[in-house]
């Protein structure tokens, strides 16, 4: 399935994509995370509902929002997961390359969410140093903790795309990463949340991402240093991973701080990030009012 | 007020604390974070309510939560906010110290929450660095964004305790604090908030841990390199603040992996974090079960 959170008369409601069209699923479950804490047996009955299902909308035109549009908790994203971009980092930066020997695992405020098409506000008072990330996102369907490498594939529920919209001014002035993750608008994600079952393999698949129409990153998720089973194993070492967790995992080389000369977006830009089999996330750059 | 959540028959409840005892207020609020949501008109009926409602409990005996046990999104948390603390950190680790020109933050995850007397988890296949860091808490009232630091202390709603445990080893091979800052039971909080209309001024408050009765730091939140209202105003720059947002405000000197020879909590030791006119918050390191 591919599920997605739309907007209609200010309200948002659960849904599946059935080709060109959206099955409102609000008589399985009232909304994304209730629908992934629910279990096996009500995916199972979301699954059976989307294929049978006469009431339809059309996708086109229709209003998405983040597939979880308020996460229970802060987004956790890997730092330096690609091979080429913790090199592009460092070497824009004057230090010497290091490979990560254990995941860098930092946070995204739950506020910087924001869905496909959104603005992504523009306040140079804050940052003028806005900088695009694209990035594969994990969606845990299972709680667990402790997991091998073995057993963490079973506890995802699918993947979506996030682009970990980053102010690499706050990045650097504020040395932990958090603050200039956790911008407001700074997470987008979608256009929907895929589920596992259609997407077994999540590790060789293309990425990349545009800025009005060019080609800034071009990847593959086979090329992450530390893979989905690695992530979930060093991240759930005594701490319990829970359903609707959202796992951003690292976006490869061509962001725009370590380009020469370095590329930040202005207002009116707009980035589109794509995962292979996933889909496209299309967001716009826009000068905030009172900024 | 000084306001908890207890528990009682496997339920938890909303209360202040009344001299020796405790007011239930589910007649005001089913929970703290919709106390704290509610707004000023809701605080003012559960402070007039706390003085005059008759069926009250003993406060001692009495099985307290962490006053909000399941956060809305994760703990924010300052590193090196004490002068003292920077320069031990960055001694023990054979650096130069850098005294932090803006506010270092990173965050614990919302499943470290555990309350006042809680175990906390130890198991020495995931960590045998576990540290201790006594910090005040401070508990957001009014949503937020780009504060003055003049208007900041009007969105504050009270203060708690907070130990910010530490797995030392974790922090240092991830990098990123996050994943050493997050595991399971790794955030102590309590035993209560106290109202911000209680405490006016969070600054002058001598702060204190001791392990198994001695004294490890004793210091004063006037020594805090970036005061409250210079942390909100920071973390707020672009940045939403919500109603029932956690900050802890940094730890002074004395933690354990900055002491000559280093120290580390072992099963049985006994923690209290201590911030003047607030409380003490005390927690035992238990070896975990299957670990």
């Amino acid at each position: 399935m591919k599920l997605v959170t739309y907007q209609l008369d200010n309200k948002s409601y659960l849904g599946a994509v059935r080709e060109q069209e959206i099955v409102d699923l609000t008589a399985v479950a009232p909304d994304m995370l209730s629908l992934i804490e629910g279990g096996p047996e009500v995916w199972a009955r979301a699954s059976d509902y989307a294929a049978t299902a006469v009431s339809v909308l059309p996708l086109a035109g229709a209003s998405l929002l983040a597939p979880i549009p308020v996460p229970r908790r802060n987004i956790m994203c890997l730092g330096l997961n690609y091979v080429e971009h913790a090199q592009e980092s460092y070497t824009a930066r004057g230090q010497e390359t290091k490979i990560p020997d254990f995941p860098i695992v930092f946070t995204k405020a739950t506020t910087a969410v924001t869905g496909p098409g959104a603005a992504i506000p523009y306040n140079p008072a804050v940052s003028d140093k806005i900088d695009w990330e694209a990035e594969m996102g994990v969606i845990i369907g299972r709680s667990g903790k402790n997991l091998s490498p073995d057993e963490a594939m079973a506890h995802v529920f699918g993947y979506t795309i996030i682009n970990d919209v980053s102010a690499r001014d706050l990045q650097v002035q504020h040395k932990q990463y958090f603050k200039g993750k956790s911008l407001d608008g700074s997470c987008p994600m979608g256009p929907w949340i895929i589920t596992a079952d259609e997407l077994p393999d999540p590790h060789g698949l293309n990425i990349s991402s545009r800025v009005n129409g060019v080609t800034k990153q071009s990847s593959n998720t086979s090329l992450m240093i530390f893979n989905v089973p690695a992530i979930l194993y060093h991240l759930s070492r005594g701490m319990t991973l829970l359903p609707g967790d959202i796992i951003a995992t690292g976006t490869p080389s061509g962001v725009g701080f370590a380009r020469n000369p370095p590329e930040f977006l202005s207002p009116g830009d707009v980035v589109e990030c794509e995962v292979e089999g996933v889909g496209v996330l299309r967001n716009i750059l826009i000068q905030e009012l009172n900024a």
